[in-house]
């Protein structure tokens, strides 16, 4: 049966998360095989942050993925969610690097931030408090120009809001204004959903390829990508909730596998061939969509968290944007 | 196997929750049937609101029940989550006569109001939101007098915060503050968490019993109670939340119930014989709760609902104290 | 000598204020006498409310008020700033009245509602509150046509932040969208200054000209009008500041008044004679501009307060701009 | 005439201020010269933070001072409202040493942090803010002592609420719980009052006298002393407000002294004898209460400042109180 697009599936936003997926019945040992996509993995030596590198190289890996072509960085660390100085000072090194590679290479780059998300619910506010704190120079370059010299580049920021509150499809907000300012670059920055508990809040991606329709915790925009907006758009994100049909999907298969781990020779496991991945789909669909669309599952201190995590990224898109500024910056220049 | 006090348990703080559980495999139609315990159900006429008044009549209910000798009244409609001004007002009226009827019966009645929670996480902050709302007329009573009249009773309010945020167990602030100002009564405002995702937000518990350790959405305090405060302690509750490992185990047994009823002769029934209750939770606790423990599930659009809740409750306790204030005060007298 | 651009003037965004200024030395008891500019007051029957009509009529008007050709309606109440629901509702009728009359007459109307203001300074987010709080329905005619009817125009949202946050002047971001989404219409919201403490936060200015460079609290933003929108420019305004030397300086005049009343031969009236306007408003701009320039003056209840004129202004543009809405309705339809 | 109750005075809550009041006949160039007090002023050496002692040393001080007797350290830097770490961090170096200084010399010390003022009013906000912030450890000791050392002390935390709010005396809720957790030491903080625009948001005064009735931007307290609550009392404030008259009082007062200084033999100086300190301010009074009343003068970007001062002073208890936390530390302990 071909999957209709009203089907259930779980939900993520991680390119890592689809690939480990994929991937899960792989027994090899050391990481992903799927054709079209390259994947590299380093560990940070100081503190535990790791660094998984996706690369999808051509259409055979982008229909395999499910993502366009392009590559996906990811920064894990359990450490992002704490109050630990140290550690988000060593991430937002790591992040403002990888920001670094992806920009556009030239002189007086103009890069505009958008903020995506919902302001007033807290787990996707992230975009909106990262925008709102970034270091904007641009209308300085037009209105003081002897205030500024080489050390920044030209930034500027915008925050949208998310159709439900405007009537207006976020990327008609964003062409329009991008038409008008027209930058060399757009880095947009949004909360996204995973499937793992243990990533959300601890996951920073970072992709070349722009934000694809349905992305994010609600179907909030159409594409915002070089195709639509005329320049590169880079996208931040951070998972901070798992969809509830998702998390209950895969604790179920997670009990499944435990219950066969211990008894292989059960009879569930008859059951089991006879419940197919379909039909546990659109039962999952049937069943908790209705009861639990409305529902979502996030961190009970999500309000500190979502401080943590807008530090550690507006600090890297400075550092990244504006050659003069560095780690010995963190928290010097915001609003 | 007796339960042990660490063994996991699906998590409810509304006694109606705890009834329907206990009553599940009762197969007659009218209701509970639980010893010591009495339950009557109400429909308003006008709107989709349910009122269940819940007995718990004597020691063998308070056994059976889990929770103390009282009465538990739950008010539920969904139309308590929407922008809904009719039906709140409904509401209203329905919850401040169950108030009043809880109340000492005095004349210069002195209330004292506590909101409970943590202001910091929205769907803990219904408690602090409420206390800062009702109208508090203790000061004026005391240095301006001649400013109020027989319409008001006493009424003053205290925000104690949490524990993890003040160093202070909530119940030794309330009781330090209660000894100096010796109130008749208190009314302490709670977020609770619920079993069943349709009465997140659209229900409302009020009870004469004070509030148990261990309830509410952190084990936030130690009993608030008559016997710990010296005077009768009213509270009222709203589930904000669901415990992920509760969703997850009552969907799991939603499933199960379903696929049980569409092939009653399937190989699992037989597993299913086999995976007992006990073992049930103990794998959930196992596997779901190092992992969520830091997770719940709660609404999108809690930010908003929050506020519908807030003033429902401010209003019910304005009017359930304050002989002079009427429905057709709704939001006339707060802070 | 002539003014310059530079010096310092009291300064206030209500054109009654104007006008009153420009009338001050006049001895007539009735009302203004400016040339090019009608005055018209009316007074309601049930509640202490009045509402003025200034019509500047021609450029001799322009040129006499500094302000442009056009409709200024002032509505003024000292219980708009109080809990007070049943002259809100009043108020909402004068204001939802007034802005019915200045939209473009036409079926299908597409309004634009903007919210100017800086939503992180709390006398300043008047704009922004109200830009959420509006019912938005162009994403429905759009996405779920069967959604509607005809007892909604359509009407869309946006909160474009102020130049210091996001690098872009406002007039770029709203030039932008408009010209990506075409309105009929923009009703843009502003926080304001006025001169006169009484009229802080108790005066609601609806005029059809716009908003004039150097507006507002904030210089922030270029001219929104007609000429540079394409479309016509609704300005909604309520003065929630006061200028720290403006206050100054009519805190002054209003002693020497005083002064000079209970004694007119006084010794003090020949130093008025020569300390000319220009030179006492040279010595407060030397003296206080330095000092006070980061320094305003607001009300102590600011944040309850901007509540009620939010709530004031966004059902007035409900039932203004949405045929079915009408004061039955208050608070029903909001975001 | 001896000044009655009601008369209206300039307001300031630094006794910084007081002195230089009291001194500015005083021809001597080099500082206060005040029966009873002493003086002692100190420059940073690295930034430009200025430290000065004002040691209240007997009745004859109290009197004269009109505060009572103790010490009044007053930190001062124009850095301390603007983004500036580095600066901050010195400034936290020297008010916790001043905190340490004043705090009771006995191991295992118990400290109460009192957050005093509404935090529903952004400049009134600090209070608690700082004790929602500070480190609490009180309930760490009691529940899970394996968890901590001797690197901490006990600090537990209140936020009482103004008494608007809660109908209760801020004193008697702190009074309730001091009497049931018995603390060494109580820290109160509080924003303030000053006359001075340049002392704004850029002055830390830290006092061993507790808090006198009336003080604060409200008079929102009765004495909070060690007469009243039986521990001593360090009192911690930030001047974030200007009474409205006092300011226009004081500018008054700079503009009178500049016309006399390039005109003294002008006409006015006759009028200006008659016009005595009391007649003015009994002017003051009449005019601008009344008007002004609920007015108050602030700095536009308030919202960040607040969050700046916060971080000074938790961080500042945070070292002063625990033995093991330094200024490596600063932001590390924050909940």
């Amino acid at each position: 049966m071909e999957k209709t697009l009203t089907s259930w599936t779980p939900r993520t936003d991680l390119a890592l998360e689809i690939g480990m997926e994929l991937n899960k019945n792989n027994t090899e040992a050391d990481g992903y095989h799927i054709e079209g996509v390259e994947v590299k993995m380093t560990q940070n030596e100081k503190f535990p942050i790791t660094t998984t590198y996706v690369h999808i190289q051509n259409e055979l890996g982008e229909r395999n993925m499910g993502k366009p072509i392009g590559h996906y960085i990811t920064v894990e660390s359990q450490d992002m969610k704490d109050n630990n100085p140290e550690v988000h000072q060593e991430i937002i090194h790591i992040v403002s690097t990888e920001i670094k590679k992806l920009l556009p290479k030239k002189s007086e780059l103009h890069v505009l931030v958008v903020g995506l998300g919902n302001r007033y619910a807290t787990p996707d506010m992230l975009g909106p408090e990262v925008s709102g704190k970034v270091l904007v120079t641009r209308h300085l370059k037009e209105h003081a120009p002897e205030a500024i010299d080489e050390s920044v580049n030209t930034l500027s920021s915008l925050t949208p809001g998310v159709m439900g509150l405007t009537g207006i499809e976020t990327g008609e907000i964003i062409k329009g204004v991008v038409e008008n300012i027209k930058p060399d670059c757009i880095i947009a920055i949004d909360a996204l959903a995973a499937r793992s508990p243990e990533r959300i809040n601890s996951t920073i991606q970072i992709s070349d390829t722009g934000i694809s329709p349905g992305a994010g915790i609600g179907n909030k925009r159409k594409e915002l990508s070089e195709a639509t907006m005329g320049c590169p758009v880079l996208a931040i994100g951070v998972p901070t909730v798992i969809d509830t049909a998702t998390l209950v999907n895969d604790t179920l298969d997670h009990m499944i596998h435990q219950m066969l781990t211990h008894a292989p020779d059960h009879a569930f496991y008859s059951l089991l061939k006879e419940v197919s991945e379909e039909e546990k789909y659109s039962m999952i669909k049937e069943i908790l969509v209705p009861q639990l669309g409305n529902l979502f599952v996030t961190a009970k201190d999500i309000d500190e968290i979502i401080t943590y995590l807008t530090t550690i990224i507006f600090n890297s898109i400075n550092i990244a944007v504006h050659p003069g500024i560095g780690l010995d910056d963190i928290n010097k220049y915001s609003n």
